[in-house]
């Protein structure tokens, strides 16, 4: 055995243990984009698929943070490990992850049941959503019972995150506007489990009313699920809600395992969505490397301009 | 010949002959990423070539627009016919267009020698990538003799659209700090003519001393080219150091003409980045559109995990 390959058994031991610093350390390898975790993420993924994936998703200053603080409490009182995976917008600009929110999250930190990172991208947000799903590979051949996974709901690439839980719950905050949020967010149609977070606001009720119609009218991305999402409201700063909010996430597991073709279906979309995100970043790095010798018999005709570029990548597409 | 062919063909002609609102029409549809006009594109390359592609980047509010509308002055009086093409940076929490920046350029408006077109993406950088090599492939399918791209010098994405000129012109403003803007912004290595705008100011000496060290030590991202970049110093408002910049363009293109290896090199290089960008959007629209019937005989190994969907990307991309 190499020593590289032995390195390679002690870590997926340590892994399959629990270890938290183990996972830490890989996790920052996966975000760093370091090639030479590949083989470990593949023996992972063989190992793993345990956990039940959880997303919470939602505009900037709903209360994310918050609810998931009292979520982890809820099932840590419960005798359930808890890893929480927070994916923070990555600013083209800033390059800057928003961790002020993860402070609310410090009282977990001395509880080794729990486990929480945070994420951020200083390059493609494409990477990200492979940091992401690599991250959720490792977490899901460790001993967590419960893993969440948090964005916030903008743009396509954090939508896309959200198609690795197996239940996602949209939060919301009642608006003096017209409008629900999560509409202008573009990531209404993804909820299991809908929560008007902020429920003392005045206007609670309505946004509440508002979901209900949209739920009805069936505007969802995941017609194929039997499923009426529920409306909860919570106020997390209070705990307020939150034990219906676990029954209601609870209640959507229960459902998908009473009905094995819906499972199965979660299941083949994830691996499918799983695989293109793997597809496009190696793709993309294979693009950047410099390492382009094997577009090398496409070039010649291109600069000529007896072909065009599309048709080349035309005919490569179909080899794939 | 079919209706879609002939339409095809009047276009085509009519862009040929410098149609500026076929032309916009055109843009405005390669903007909003109609697949409908893939085979005019197709085509429009095959026919193309024509112009200098010319890129102006910087830092946001080194004065981009204001030496552009310059430029644009200094070739006009030359006989020269030029469009531009700005490239905003798309905010994935906005997806707006800074579209203020535009207004200074008001000026050329009436006049039939000029084109400029803004170009902002709501959704995808990678989709705005294409879309700029799309707009270039009209551009140079008409009769203009200089092509301008601005970038807003931020992330891999905009860097990767100056692939795209022959001459990149780098600008930036003095600083009070010590760092020069553009090693900030990542984008120092790509210039063939470095400018340092609003030259009055007292630490523009300074920053023109750094750049030309920099360039000493050959800190570029093209050590092919045997070409030492000049820095220049402007005032955009006044006009002043205009002329030399255009002369240093000239003179820049001069030298790639009389190295027909260099000249190669840039065509090669750009063939390669054009065959890349529209792969990494042909396969992103693949994989986005829900239709992934092609990759259905892999699905079923990665969900039952006797396969990882590492090795399943690996064999695909094997085929390419």
């Amino acid at each position: 055995m190499t020593n590289g390959a032995r390195d390679e058994n002690v870590t997926l031991e340590a892994l399959c243990r629990g270890d938290v610093r183990t996972c830490a350390r890989l996790l920052t390898r996966i975000e760093r984009g370091e090639e030479a975790v590949i083989p470990l993420l593949q023996a992972l993924y063989r190992a793993g698929g345990n956990g039940r994936v959880i997303g919470v998703t939602g505009p900037p200053g709903a209360g994310k943070s918050s609810l998931i603080s009292c979520l982890i409490g809820a099932w840590r009182r419960r005798g359930l490990r808890v890893a929480v995976l927070a994916i923070d917008p990555s600013s083209p600009f800033t390059g800057g992850a928003v961790l002020g929110d993860r402070l609310r999250m410090v009282e977990h930190g001395c509880d080794d049941g729990v486990f929480i990172r945070s994420m951020a991208s200083r390059g493609q947000l494409g990477g990200l959503a492979r940091a992401a799903g690599d991250a959720l590979t490792v977490l899901e051949a460790m001993p967590w019972d419960v893993i969440l996974v948090e964005t916030v709901g903008v743009g396509q690439n954090e939508t896309d995150i959200m198609r690795h839980a197996a239940v996602v719950v949209l939060l919301q905050t009642p608006l003096g506007g017209d409008e629900v949020q999560a509409v202008k967010a573009g990531i209404i149609e993804i909820g299991d489990v809908y929560v008007v977070n902020k429920s003392d606001h005045p206007a609670a009720d309505r946004t509440c009313r508002q979901l209900r119609e949209m739920i009805a009218r069936g505007s969802r991305l995941r017609p194929d699920r039997d499923w009426q999402p529920p409306v909860i409201k919570t106020q997390a700063h209070l705990g307020v809600g939150v034990a219906e909010l676990v029954d209601a996430i609870d209640g959507c597991f229960a459902h998908q395992n009473a009905d094995p073709e819906a499972a199965r279906r979660y299941m083949s979309d994830r691996a499918r969505h799983r695989i293109g995100e793997i597809l496009r970043d190696r793709l993309d790095r294979r693009l950047r490397s410099g390492d382009e010798g094997w577009l090398e018999g496409s070039i010649e005709p291109v600069v000529s301009r007896e072909k065009d570029p599309y048709t080349v990548v035309a005919e490569m597409l179909s080899r794939l």
